[in-house]
């Protein structure tokens, strides 16, 4: 049992007589109104509700698949100035580009979209889980998670881990306006994370927060198989807030 | 990315003719105030304070350590009839015991109580987590999460799991009548996960939730790595809430 503050030292805290400039706000985000986001795999329920509420909330946005085809139809469901293209189309247009293709096509989808991704900032979103007849459970990768796959795939893209915990169906309902749950957002540098944590602001209810660095994002992919076992028991679309922040 | 809610199959959704007793109400839980908790590692910050909550509550608690002066002079501080005592009379002594002391001598400690635990509702808090400059980060245990090592360690107990993200702070302070968070309990028995939930929920603001069987637990377990980072960043003394359940 180790307690969740025993490693708190906050740098205020130095009884050290140097002056330091104080700690930047962490709620002070950058505007990301401007931003062009991307989804790939934004045909699956996921990936298409995620496009519905940011478009809703004024994002621009472009979901992407294999096929354009497919990707225009559902952009033209989704109505909000989504467009649809095919997944590099989509790279290349994005400022911003989530990753919320199925785990068995992960990597696959990331290599073959190497250039188009170099210089993004990359959302990657992908649960790796398994399933059998007790329920879900967690793999582990070889690198580590989902996201820290893409950032060993992904050299020259910008890679951070989000949206991990949402549930499609409370994201596709139109009848629900506000989304109740805060964004667990990982990645390694905290401008880029800023961005993501901004990016779920702008949907009503849901807040991005910072937590921790990608060598930290497998426990967090993987506790949707915890949310799953949640769902079941009590009939529910469970989401996760962080208290005391 | 995989959504939460993909997986869900509510038996009452069923539209078959054949009649089924209605799901048990999962909030039905059972009255565990007679029952006596023991807290292995006691002494340590997070379980002297689950112990100091636990006894203001009403329960009857008994903290164990390896030196049993050590634990009556630490129970003695706590007031509200708490004792102290070795960990095997601990052990022996309670219904409930929950497991709190470091990850390093958490196998040795399961081991030498095998008989005492026998038996036993056995709750595993233990989180195996790492620690260098850049932070803390999760540990797997061979087992796949100290709640397995708990399991295989003491075949006849009655392992499950929770208490996982609890700051010792906020448990000890005695300015804090109300802890918010919600306890994740895993298990593979359904009535054993019940009496631990109950016992959260004797925590003025804290609430037992299912989360899934004990193959789930390394996750949760590890998110103690985020929780860190979290509490860092926001200053803050960081729990979880499920919503929507």
């Amino acid at each position: 049992m180790t307690s969740t503050d025993s490693a708190q030292q906050p740098a205020e805290d130095t009884a050290k007589g140097t002056a330091k400039a104080p700690a930047k706000d962490p709620w002070d985000l950058p505007d990301v109104s401007g931003l062009v986001v991307g989804v790939l795999g934004g045909t699956g329920p996921q990936g298409k509700g995620l496009a519905h509420r940011l478009a809703k909330a004024g994002q621009k946005v472009i979901i992407g698949s294999r096929a354009a085809e497919r990707a225009r139809a559902a952009a033209g469901e989704l109505g909000h100035g989504v467009e649809g293209a095919d997944n590099a189309e989509t790279a290349r247009r994005s400022d911003i580009v989530i990753v919320a293709v199925p785990w068995d096509g992960h990597a696959a989808t990331l290599e073959s979209l190497r250039e188009e991704l170099a210089g993004k900032l990359v959302v990657d979103c992908v649960n790796p889980l398994g399933f059998d007849k007790k329920g879900a459970y967690a793999l582990k990768p070889e690198e580590g998670s989902a996201a820290e796959q893409a950032a060993a795939l992904l050299p020259d893209s910008r890679v951070t881990a989000a949206f991990h915990h949402l549930s499609a169906v409370l994201l596709q309902d139109p009848e629900i306006d506000a989304i109740d749950t805060d964004v667990m957002v990982l990645g390694e540098v905290r401008a880029d994370v800023e961005i993501v944590q901004a990016l779920a602001g702008r949907i009503p209810g849901m807040r991005g927060v910072f937590a921790g660095r990608l060598r930290n994002a497998h426990q967090v992919e993987a506790l949707v198989a915890n949310l799953i076992s949640v769902n079941r028991r009590y009939r529910a679309h469970a989401g996760l807030r962080v208290t005391d922040v």
